[in-house]
C-alpha cells in the first residue's frame, strides 16, 4: 500500500524536477544537490567550496532545512545570494520547492547552484530535483559503517565527500573498510576526504566539481 | 495533498501503536524509541546501558535500520535478545514492524526493551510505536544548531542525551547555547552529557531511565 501511495507524489515530483531541469539547460546553470546527515558539514563544505570557486563562478545556494535561517545567514555573510527553504517539517527537498527557489534567483547571473538539502541520509535519496548530480557528505564521526545501513545514498551520489578528516585519530574510523564499501554500492564515485573549516582536501573535491561544469557546458555546446 | 496522503497511514500506525501498548501493559514491559541521526551513537549508547541495567531488568533490543545486521549483531555478542528490523527503505519504523519484532521476542522473560530507531531527525518524530517514551541523542560532532533546524524532535524527546562529550574539545560546540535551546523547545526534558564508549555520564541516565520504569512499575501497581 505505501507503494501505491507513494507513486503519485514521486510522479508530480519528477514532472516537476524535469521543468526545473529545462530552465536550468536554458539558463546554463549547473546544479548540485548536496545530501548528509544533520551536522556532517554540509554548510561548512558549501562555504569551502565558494571560497575556491568564487572566481572562477557565479555562484548561489538554496538552502533546505525543516526550520530556522541559520545557514542561509550564513552564506549570505559571503556576498552569495542564498534562498532558504524550509519544509515546515518534511524530511526532503521537493522539485516544487526547488522551482519556488529559482524563481527567487537571476540565473542569467548564475553558473552554479548548490543545494543543500534536509540533513538526512534516506528520504532526499528518492527524490530528482533537476539538479545535474547528487554528491553526499559522510563525516568521520558517524562512522565507518554507514554505506552498509544506508545503502540508498551512497548508490545516487555521483561523488562521496568524507568530512571532518582532521578528527581521524579521535575516532575508530577505519577508512579502508568505508572505501571498500562504498566501492561496492558505487565503484565509480569518487571519494574526497576533507576537513572543510581547514580547507584541507577541498582542492581536489573543488577541481573535479569544476571538470563536472566544464562537461556539461562542452556537451550543451556540441 | 500531503497532508490528506499522509493521515490515513498515521491513523492504521496510530491504531497498531495502540495494540503494541496494550500488550506492553499486560507483560508489564517498559519501552524506550531512542532516536537519533545516523552515526550519533545510538548502538553505543544502548549497549552502555545494557552494561550499567543488566543485573536489575531483563532487556531486549529492536534493531531498525535501511539494511544490515551490524547492529543486532552487536547486542546478541552481550547475549542480549536483539531483533534487527530493515525498513527497506523506510526512514522510520512503524507500529506494524513493532507489531512484529514483539512476536519474535518472549515478553514475559522481559522488563526493558529498547528500540534503535532508524537514523534519522526527521521521520521518526512523529510515529508512536506503543512506547512509553522516546528518547533523542545528539553527539557533540553534529554541532549545537540542530535544536534550531530540528525543533519536532526535541520537542517529542521525553530526555536529551549528548553524546561524544569527550570529543568537545574538538568541535565548536556551546554547551549552554545548546541547552537554552533545548529548554526553549522542551523546558522539562533533562540533558545528559555522556560519552557512551567510554562509560562517562551514563550512570546519570541510567539511573533516570531505572526511575522511569519503576514509576510505571508504581503507576501500574495501583
Amino acid at each position: 500500500m505505501q507503494i501505491d501511495i507513494a507513486k503519485p507524489i514521486l510522479d508530480k515530483n519528477d514532472r516537476a524536477a524535469q521543468r526545473n531541469r529545462e530552465r536550468l539547460i536554458e539558463h546554463g546553470v549547473f546544479v548540485v544537490d548536496l545530501l548528509a546527515s544533520p551536522g556532517a558539514g554540509k554548510t561548512s563544505t558549501i562555504l569551502a567550496t565558494i571560497e575556491a570557486l568564487r572566481d572562477t563562478y557565479r555562484i548561489a545556494v538554496i538552502e533546505g532545512d525543516i526550520a530556522s535561517t541559520v545557514d542561509s545567514e550564513k552564506i549570505k555573510e559571503q556576498d552569495i545570494p542564498a534562498v532558504q527553504v524550509n519544509t515546515g517539517g518534511a524530511c526532503h527537498l521537493e522539485s516544487e520547492m526547488i522551482r519556488r527557489a529559482l524563481d527567487a534567483l537571476d540565473l542569467d547571473e548564475l553558473d552554479l547552484i548548490i543545494i543543500e538539502n534536509v540533513g538526512n541520509l534516506v528520504c532526499p535519496t528518492d527524490f530528482y530535483l533537476g539538479e545535474d548530480l547528487k554528491v553526499m557528505i559522510l563525516s568521520v564521526p558517524e562512522g565507518d559503517d554507514k554505506p552498509l545501513k544506508y545503502p540508498g545514498i551512497f548508490q545516487v551520489a555521483s561523488a562521496v565527500i568524507l568530512n571532518k578528516v582532521d578528527t581521524m585519530p579521535v575516532f575508530d574510523f577505519n577508512e579502508n573498510a568505508f572505501r571498500e564499501a562504498v566501492g561496492q554500492l558505487n565503484p565509480t564515485a569518487p571519494i574526497f576526504p576533507i576537513a572543510a573549516t581547514k580547507g584541507q582536501g577541498v582542492q581536489a573535491w573543488t577541481e573535479w566539481l569544476s571538470a563536472q561544469v566544464e562537461a556539461r557546458r562542452a556537451e550543451a555546446a556540441e
